[in-house]
């Protein structure tokens, strides 16, 4: 293999030639291999990384902090990696020590060898462009990798909306679709009172719907950054111009509204912001979850069960059992929502360690956080496409779920009292007549008003009181 | 003992002439006794049921529900009750199945023995105005017992963001008093760069500040309620004019701007609003932790620990070392915020597990939000009384702790480069020079730039760079 | 009110002349209210702290440490308090600052003051009899206070293990009432193959008692206890015999097999035994969350789910809707489940967060394990008492069920292949055919082998291949 | 690409030539894409699987329910898989639905080409050798995918407590090494009574040694396992004899001591043994964190922290504060711990979702409770060789910290009693003057006395009292 020579603070090392990261990242590579799942896992982070350090490198220049050449060629190294240029060198375990600065040093060897590179240089040829004296100019990694993290998670929410959006469409047009399929609704797994299959999925349509919302309030504080407060957020060694400055310029590269933390110490130790979206992840995942309970309540059976809807067949649901077809694909939503509640309690127990200037934590709360919202996302174009859109109604058994059912009682309360109507309930359930036959029988109310009142479409909606 | 007699659908059961709940919280009273917590324990949760109930009834008697004396007396027990009558009957068990039924009946029972009273009338005495068919008029427990969380929640939010502010006045006092000890930030444990210990209070109250403004966003999500779906939130039993008047009166009554959910089926089920909820008490939860987990790593010591702050005594620290006084308050916050972080937990389960049209271990989580609201609020009011208002700073050794650092080299990179400056710092570690000495030595900066560079005041903040 | 005077390092305080606390326990009782649950919730605790007071001043006693009168008074003092006096007095919250000194100070006290009053003197008369220098001697609350947990969680284990074997009962006599009950076996919410209800119902029975296995286990881990060590594990100011002179005292007093952790330094600060047991703990509630989901699915109706049992009614299932009876007991226990596995949580939180030679969040740990005891115990008995016991088979459902499944095809799989069974299932879902007519319409199998095959009893155990 | 053609009973399916899985497998890939973590990723659950099939093979074999032919077929497949062919080819995603279905067919498929290809016949030709008729024999997934797991784990915990002896080892080194370093011991932050450090060491080794027993006592629970029930626990479609002899081959496959589950019906759908396996992979984690916690407490500095130990420089721990040198290999270590509680999480949720007569949840214990494993076999031999054996004691600061401390009072009670000890310690920290000089200023010991009780040697175990 051939090799170049890089040193450190801690001496040498052999860098294969070929590859475009430094000593750091070396080093930091064989210190951690705890996942396997390396930084080039989350595209969106590599992207946010270089757009930091590349508005560092225009604000740097403009304050003549950096020569106008290094600048420009960090700059152009940062532009190929936004478009998916050496990936694969973001190399680092995701479980990490150092609270980042592995993450922080693979980006910075990266760019800076790029750049060398697009000077003419040879990798490695650091005196002419450093990682650290000129990459990294003007920041910390405590600075800079939670800012690349902020800007990372709303590239990650991205897809993620558009998914859960066609699942949201997906859900609104099988609410159309069944529109007119009457149904027993069902409060505790017991019959309750009438309501559409239509309203059921609608329901299901608005609840995520509302996550939408969430998740973009959430991205809004994750516009406010500590870029510019360097190692503890004090700001030191930097241009009392750069915090302002280089967090325009982020805004600028990133098209997101970007701007400075009002207390740089504070932003600097606090990772809140990640708390709380995480957390509005786990409620994502806690929705998809029980939407997926219901599914699989529904579509029970196909003899022995509720069987109200038609899941799509994926694949033979068993290996002994011919025929059986099982509802794979919202089992797998359901266990990647546990998944997701779990990482959830990853990030809060990351971000409580935090002590005094810094979260040392914060790579963990990073892979939660990027994790769960590539699975989620996953799971939205997977339960779309290979399930929600293909369900169908069972409007045979729905009805006769409703011919059965005596919890059209309810809608007589206001007509015979609470207390006529539970007891003729229980005359039902006991004798196996009708809730129209005992009403009548008793003389509490007429055919006519019946008709009437026990119509089950009357009682989808609020209604006018039979005086 | 005196007793009268009551029966629901089950059959009669003999009731304590003295109470005023009836035959079915007596039931559920002997039904449930697992954690021996009753309604009464969170009186904001009562207020709010008869607030609930006293929108009904004005709303009843509007639409000719409900005859205007009948509901005249309801409404004077609601308002008894909302100014602190008969808490004490409210003796249900917290952990309770039935979704919150035997919370409503609780309040209907009560409700209406108080009304029969006012009507000079016998407890018991139902068909003078019944429980069900009067109090719960137009409701069910699936809409009422809902909003009335919502709506007790807010109540118990506002003693605690006023503990909260409190506590974060205190910490903002701190941070001026202290706003002229400089001191070395930590990062990862380790002596970082320069900092004022004011500047470290002053983070402790922007962080907490950030929580007051998320509680407020979160309170505005409970105000839309599902008062008017009845079971399962189509509304059924209701008069069209009903869901949109009575959110109207409870708004009135409430001083709360309550507005009736877009869609009642979807809301009926979802309990997404109380996840996030729980998930920004868990956020602030997280927040106190961090804070004392440093209040206590600061004052660690007092003579072989980090011993930059000394905290007001508050009790005996040992049983056996004598003179030994322990951060016992700090300690107690910790603790409580795992509870909230575990109580979170309790939430997050019972909201996964939803079925269908409603979600029947609501009462999990009333129990663990109003319990760890409770909580946080009796911890901010400890913390900032018997802790953080008696803080003081040990001067002299954070003067001691600067004076010996080696973390101001950090200042000095810009101007010597951090290869040469890597290099200084290990030297000084390993043979006890100061950074001052060996800088000199080797000629990189002269004295009198040092002096300026390494004052530390020079350091707290951004700066020109010496050309 | 008449009061007393007592000080301690911090001052004088004045002390209500007829509480039998002291200056220390006023202090944590003022300083703490955060749950609003005192000590004296929990008797096992106070039980077990009475008798590590009392070996402690044995072997005091034995060694000269300690002159015979003190020692005899407290020893008495110890038994009036296991067999039930005073416990009311100790009244600090469970959830406290300095890692249970308060609640150490709090026996210390009450017993000193109960010893003072056999030997004819005042309430905090110290002089003649001191709850440091007497009551505490050769401790610290750093091994007196884990020791009385270890043994006070042992003694909550009998109730909760006693009332488990019940509920094992019941599941069992259930089991044998329902064994001729065929019906069709559901996997993934499908159907799949024959079994019996009553081997569902055994089912539960067995998983549940390998629990009491489990807890028998971890209750003989926490016979190891770290009683003798003091402060820190080192022993200090301990007689060299005392530490296994105590702990065999000890065991005698309390009639469990107690003998001394292998490594005191270890044993003061690890926790690891507590984590274990709460372990065990959230795997019963995990099983009871089990089988309670599925009481309340099988129980699901009346009319509309799979209604193959009835459980017993236990009250009004609804405020609106009449004759409605819900799961309300499988619901209570779903949410105790839930509340333990959160606690499980809080004991992790606690235990992760030790520090050096001692854990300061042990307080918490203590509350959540005890309140997780109580809280089972109380639902395993409601299970058994208002659930199980009374529940019903609803066997013409079963047979319905079973007669209409097409998972009876399984059987046919050694016989006509998987590949065969497959298309024949498909076709009788899709056609309406019944799984015999296909089989015997295409050649397959005759009348005779199918009588045999298809005869659900053939298929509820392995049977002998047709050849 | 060329391809052969499959078919299921959902039809048919295009397969690339070259790939040894079959169309399920092929569907399973296709349906899931959730974490990206392909089955091949854990080579002990492969083998594990293999063993399985092997032994249902044989057992076929031997009851004549397979033709020989075949059956040898299939166990030398097995054997190639064992050790080590073809593990690229278990393709199918981690987390999926159906149970583990797909896992198994992947398992079926694979060894149904492979014993193919050994007859000399194409792969695809089933009609040779079925994965269902043959390969799958006797078996459904519900008894054959979690019997390999149970397997696989305990495969999973032999690397693992190897990796945890050394490190155990590595602690015990240290304790010796430090055995003669005389330091304070610290409880809650405070200092306390002196130790040394050989102590502290010596107490992580012997803390994790009990884990090694508990996951020994832990793998024998998972020797009970469910194989010979086929789909729900009931045997259908087994020889009676097939259960007791399958197991007995998979023991001496295996060389575990596998066992028949007693009940195979409750077998079938309990997965309590994971939950147990996964709190204590748990117990695990919160004492290597609180160990990595302890680390980089006693290493903070190296100037205003504690200062005790230096651990071994790993990487440069900045960007930009030079010679900064950070704990990052405990740091990766608390990391993982989180992760390893959170997937605990993910395990009882998991779990406690089992339905009736399966728990569709199972691939996601599976993943994580393999995942931890992986994570935690990583992470300690990472803290053994990266950290702990080279960790040196800071005689000077540990001397230094002893020799200022006021905790010597605690050996002076017994002497002077709790409260003149108290007094003497809180003049000592106000004044500044030592123990010594007050106690002898005030009488109450002479030089002699104090210079036998204040040697710190004499504090660090039992000892005899002055008389």
């Amino acid at each position: 293999m051939v090799t170049r020579i890089e040193h450190d603070m801690l001496g040498e090392m052999q860098i294969p030639s070929d590859v475009w990261y430094g000593v750091q990242t070396l080093r930091a590579k064989e210190n951690f291999s705890i996942t396997g799942v390396p930084i080039s896992h989350f595209p969106h982070l590599i992207k946010a990384l270089a757009m930091v350090k590349w508005s560092a490198a225009q604000t740097n220049k403009e304050l003549k902090l950096l020569e106008e050449h290094k600048a420009d060629a960090i700059m152009a190294a940062c532009r190929d990696i936004i478009d998916g240029a050496l990936h694969q060198q973001f190399v680092v375990d995701l479980i990490q020590g150092g609270a980042g600065t592995s993450t922080n040093m693979n980006a910075n060897e990266v760019i800076a060898n790029l750049a060398l590179s697009k000077l003419g240089k040879e990798k490695g040829d650091y005196q002419h462009l450093h990682p650290n004296d000129d990459v990294n100019c003007s920041q910390s990694t405590n600075d800079a990798y939670p800012t690349a993290v902020c800007l990372g998670i709303q590239f990650a929410a991205e897809p993620l909306t558009e998914h859960l959006e066609s699942l949201i469409q997906a859900f609104n047009n099988k609410g159309q679709e069944f529109n007119d399929v009457v149904k027993m609704g069902r409060t505790q797994l017991q019959d309750a009172v009438p309501m559409t299959l239509g309203q059921e999925f609608e329901a299901f349509a608005v609840t995520l719907s509302e996550d939408i919302d969430r998740i973009k309030e959430a991205c809004k504080l994750l516009c406010e950054v500590n870029l510019g407060g360097t190692a503890i957020g004090t700001g030191i060694n930097t241009h009392p111009e750069y915090a302002s400055r280089v967090v325009k310029r982020l805004a600028e590269i990133s098209g997101k509204p970007m701007i400075p933390a009002s207390h740089l110490v504070e932003a600097t130790s606090d990772l809140g912001a990640f708390v709380l979206f995480s957390g509005i992840l786990k409620r994502m995942a806690v929705k998809l979850g029980k939407i997926c309970n219901d599914l699989r309540l529904l579509s029970s059976g196909p003899r022995t069960g509720f069987a109200e809807i038609h899941l799509p067949p994926m694949q033979p649901g068993s290996s002994i059992m011919p025929g059986k077809v099982n509802p794979v694909i919202p089992e797998a939503v359901n266990q990647t929502a546990y998944q997701v509640i779990a990482n959830d309690l990853a990030v809060t127990l990351a971000a409580e360690s935090g002590q005094l200037q810094l979260n040392a934590m914060e790579p963990l709360i990073v892979y939660n956080l990027l994790s769960s919202m590539k699975m989620l996302c996953n799971a939205c174009e997977m339960l779309e496409e290979r399930c929600v859109s293909g369900i169908k109604a069972n409007r045979e058994q729905c009805s006769r779920h409703l011919d059965n059912s005596i919890g059209v009682i309810t809608a007589l309360v206001p007509h015979i009292g609470y207390a006529n109507a539970s007891r003729i309930a229980k005359t039902a359930l006991n004798t196996g007549s009708t809730v129209r036959e005992l009403v009548i029988g008793e003389g509490l109310l007429d055919s006519i008003q019946l008709d009437r009142l026990l119509s089950p479409e009357s009682m989808l909606a609020p209604g006018e009181r039979v005086s």
